[in-house]
């Protein structure tokens, strides 16, 4: 197959008039929005997305609101160049990759598309307490407060805030979210339900190397020993997993046994969660479809991974 | 003129699909989002959306979800026919009156467009734990808290995201609210910019009657010796634009005008703040562009009233 050249927009009015015209042909339009350092997981989403529509925004742009002041927004790892060469080589391309500078710089602008002599100094933060700055967020009250939310208390906040900036520019008729970011893809469901987006939100399977790691882009930062005690996540995973399988179904027992087996290969648990599928609260004995969260420390490395246990 | 008889639509998708099709025609949509209970205010709104759209969609709906436990939600006054008829007569008329029965019922979607085997409950509350029900909403953090939101704390919420609601369903490329409810329009204009929504805001004068009380749906609770009293809010306003416009540029001071002249009229001050127009921060003398704010009781009515000071 011929590889296709992405075309690259930066402005988001360029973006918008993009997909309006390519609307006002017919053609659905699908987003798979990335924070770029782009893998196979990234990739399998846009092989999801061909599914479903005609034409595919990849849109890689690191959003500062979802990082608090201690996390690593600084060192969150990118490569241009080298997404844009993956993105030529996916199977059936990409049409579009939006990356824009700052989503949240309104350069004077109040919202009435006339100038009205603001200044927005795109700071972004929940304590600012005057200016002109980005102040807007949307909250998904229930699901953004539990698992990530614990320790990341205005992570689906930005999240869902950006989300909801992309959804108004790229106006697109399916959005595509791994569900190795469980918590994102149900907060990102919910929101489209509850503010009434006219999209599609499709969550795609997470994407593992053949050890059983699940791919991100922040295990780059994995020395070759943490990579290899990190695999005690996906393991113990499977195990519990089996086990629940097999009648296992208490989850006090399934949990000791997951935080077990990550702590002695020397991970930190930052929590180990099994939770109702959409509600996303905790379940003590299993009796219908569960997911089996998990965060934990390598090093200085936070990763995630869950597994769906479908009783 | 011909009058015109307006479409009536109730459900999101039917409305949705109207402006798709009427947009593929390249018409301009105005959307003048009310709560029902016309008055000329509301009529005016509608000719300000003529100057700027082809098709003009009225939503008539009272949101929930701006209303807390102890407000007048159960009699806020409504009259679907009798509004009808102002719309039939208004000058160029309406197109659609978008009258939806619940928005914050989902009826089992989960948002995927698939049916999720939940179960919306309606339940519209920042304190429900659990459950299936709207939990989604949009804050502007900062200028939601002053003003009316200091004695309506989750107003701003309700507005910001009932409005998020009706933009995404009803798509429509203008929105137009009246300045009446000052803080609301600079909230919604900043939530335009913030979130990205390509719809431009149009603010439009507030309406008074003969005698200068600024036109409200609540009016109609006053009885006849309170809405007398009442008139010392827009008399008061007036007055003190005067003095600022004679030099009397100290807040304090043309504030105690105020409250007195209120105050002596009968009526208990909510608050009567001199803000910024833009940021609605509060101003100790006038330099620039200011908004005179004012809430007020007269009986159990809460009436809200403001004027801009060009200085």
């Amino acid at each position: 197959m011929a590889q296709k050249e992405p075309i690259i927009i930066r402005d988001k009015t360029q973006m918008r008039n993009w997909s309006r015209t390519m609307r006002s042909q017919s053609k659905l339009i699908a987003l798979v929005p990335t924070m770029g350092y782009l893998h196979q997981g990234h990739l399998s989403l846009i092989t999801q997305a061909h599914k479903h529509a005609n034409l595919i925004v990849v849109s890689i742009y690191v959003n500062p609101g979802q990082f608090s002041p201690n996390e690593d927004l600084s060192t969150y790892p990118s490569d241009f160049q080298g997404d844009l060469k993956k993105l030529i080589n996916v199977p059936g391309g990409v049409d579009v990759v939006f990356n824009p500078k700052n989503l949240y710089d309104y350069g004077g602008s109040d919202g009435d598309g006339d100038d009205g002599g603001e200044k927005g100094d795109g700071v972004v933060s929940c304590v600012e307490k005057s200016g002109f700055g980005h102040e807007s967020w949307v909250r998904v009250e229930r699901l953004e407060k539990g698992l990530c939310g614990m320790s990341r208390p205005i992570f689906f906040r930005g999240v869902a805030t950006i989300v909801t900036k992309l959804f108004n520019i790229v106006e697109p008729d399916f959005a595509v979210f791994g569900k190795k970011d469980y918590q994102q893809w149900r907060v990102i469901q919910r929101m489209v339900r509850d503010l009434d987006f006219s999209i599609k939100v499709i969550g795609c399977e997470i994407t593992r190397e053949n050890d059983g790691l699940a791919m991100s882009s922040r295990n780059v930062h994995l020395s070759l020993e943490e990579r290899e005690k990190a695999l005690s996540i996906s393991k113990s995973l499977t195990t519990a997993k089996s086990a629940a399988e097999d009648g296992q179904v208490d989850c006090e027992k399934l949990r000791n046994l997951v935080i077990q087996c990550i702590t002695e290969a020397g991970g930190r648990i930052d929590y180990a969660e099994i939770v109702d599928q959409q509600s996303l609260e905790k379940v003590k004995f299993i009796k219908g479809p569960v997911v089996f969260c998990i965060a934990a420390f390598f090093g200085k490395v936070r990763l995630i991974d869950n597994m769906e246990i479908n009783l």
